[in-house]
């Protein structure tokens, strides 16, 4: 099985889902600042997946750099991932038109964590298609980050259910960052490779 | 003519139409967890319609990967399937809005049949070009599953018809789930040429 | 300059507008079959226009194939091209909604007739690059269909303003079909280049 | 990293952005040729965002086709210019419903200049990368261009801010229009390439 078009059918997904969370931003029925300015929930929950999205992507990107090949397993693992994402243009539109409602972050959230597990169980296959001790599985060192993220994402979805909708947005937007943090063993992998 | 261009339209088609179902998913007017379970029969048809058109992905992926060359007749065979394939997310927003109504399953159980009608003739015009003993022709093993599915799918259309939406329904989830079951034949094929 | 990525570019944006034509199809009210069948001519303008960008891509695609190289006025003459498809969507919707309404036909017919005309200069600039007596001038042949389909769209254009729209819309359909006449200068090219 | 994955990604959501625009055309409620005739300013709208995004698709195929690789700041860099990109739809549709009020030429003006201020940002680690002394730092040579299409879109949006947003919509006009004067030294150094 070939992993380019596995790939290329991934980037049209996120392509897509990344673009179309922007139809959520509804033109304003006036022309005032004001009216402009009140779309800033919107505006920040659109963000946040932005950049969430962009840093699924380009995880995404560098596994399957790494990987030599895939099978059904991945497949549909990566299917699930991107079943999971599909629902982030949603949950932000629901999350920013009710302004970091409790409900709507709590959901915001389980999405996310559900977008994190499911990449979890796709470098999972791929371990285990490679090899535990292949040069892929020695190469991957970043469960810990993937365990913490699924936990401060879970923890962020109670945080919202239990009434405290913007500090769990706030821990959102933190553990995103997060990812910016250089992962130095990938780097000097690549720096390796090439 | 170039198998890959072929692929890459249809990936971007396939990739479009399995993101763009999700926009039926029209953000509740409140922020109650009711009006959010109240989507369940959104979410279930959006559900089966991704599993769906993912395995129209994933067959035409392995199926174009044996392919050696193609013509304009498989071109435009491959064209009717994504039109057919087009019509998902309408019948599935329709079917998922008034909670599996006969008629709403019925034209959805047809839409299916007819995404698999398209794709056996697709089969049929690759095994003619390649010639009904060339490696494609014996490699390929899966008339039989396509055949099957084509009257199961038909056969849920019936029943939606004759007032029995949600056990056509069940029929065709069914009738998905038995498309995970590998085809050995297939996997072989894979493993021998890798 | 690339042409790889100019084709990618536009199979992307050809994939979408196909792709984003059936949104058009408003999920209707109720669930009768007879709300159903009102959408007859939003279907029958959908099908047309399905089969048109299908045309326009698959022409698209053979030129690209024996071009060599792209200049910035290539690039251009593509992004013109793509301009006025991305206009069948809206013309699509008006006529289909408006059943065949004469003025939506004019629109409609001279949005096609854009788009052909624009094809005919993307393939004067490909001559003027390679040059007129080069293997890729001597094989394109097309130049005599390009202009009957411009000449019967624009009649087309004619005829719906003067009060026929449906006769416009038959010859519409009729001169699409005629692409699917094989071009024989075109397929021997093809066959002794593989 | 691979840079092929990076261009393919950021064409998918150029395509997107340049296509899902036009969904902005609302069909008129009526058929006659009054109701289409006012829609002119969406259609100027469309149009002069279609040749921007068509701009900057064209420079970033230059830019990447010069370049030899890619690192993380360069993938952020140009994720930080898609997220811009983005808006353009929204800024767009806001300006074409209000035929050029004041306000919203100001933030479709400052839209535009944010994107080319993120395109800035992309060649300077572009140069950064590849050392400033590197065949691709040589050639190119588009800062002035750069640097200008800043300063003019940033004063387009103050002369639409004080009150006279037409004269800021030509003068954007006349900045994108710019860009296809040929830029002889990367001209020069395509031909030398090939």
């Amino acid at each position: 099985m070939d992993k380019n078009r596995l790939e290329a059918f991934s980037d049209g997904v996120m392509a897509i889902i990344i673009t179309i969370m922007v139809l959520e931003f509804k033109v304003p029925h006036d022309t005032s600042w004001e009216s402009l300015w009140n779309l800033w929930p919107v505006f920040l929950s659109y963000a946040l997946s932005f950049v969430f999205v962009g840093l699924y992507w380009s995880s995404h990107h560098h596994l399957f750099h790494m990987a030599e090949r895939v099978n059904n397993r991945i497949l549909w693992s990566n299917m699930l991932g991107l079943f999971f994402l599909s629902f982030t243009p949603f949950a932000t539109a629901w999350m920013g038109e009710n302004t970091f409602n409790s409900q709507t972050v709590t959901l915001y959230a389980v999405i996310l964590s559900l977008c994190v597990v499911s990449y979890l169980l796709l470098v999972h296959q791929l371990r285990a298609l490679h090899g535990y001790d292949s040069k892929f599985s020695k190469t991957f060192k970043g469960y810990t980050k993937i365990f913490i993220t699924i936990s401060l994402n879970s923890l962020a979805a109670l945080i919202a259910f239990f009434g405290y909708p913007r500090i769990a947005f706030i821990l959102l937007i933190l553990t995103s960052l997060a990812w910016f943090i250089p992962n130095h063993r990938y780097e000097n992998h690549i720096t390796d490779e090439d």
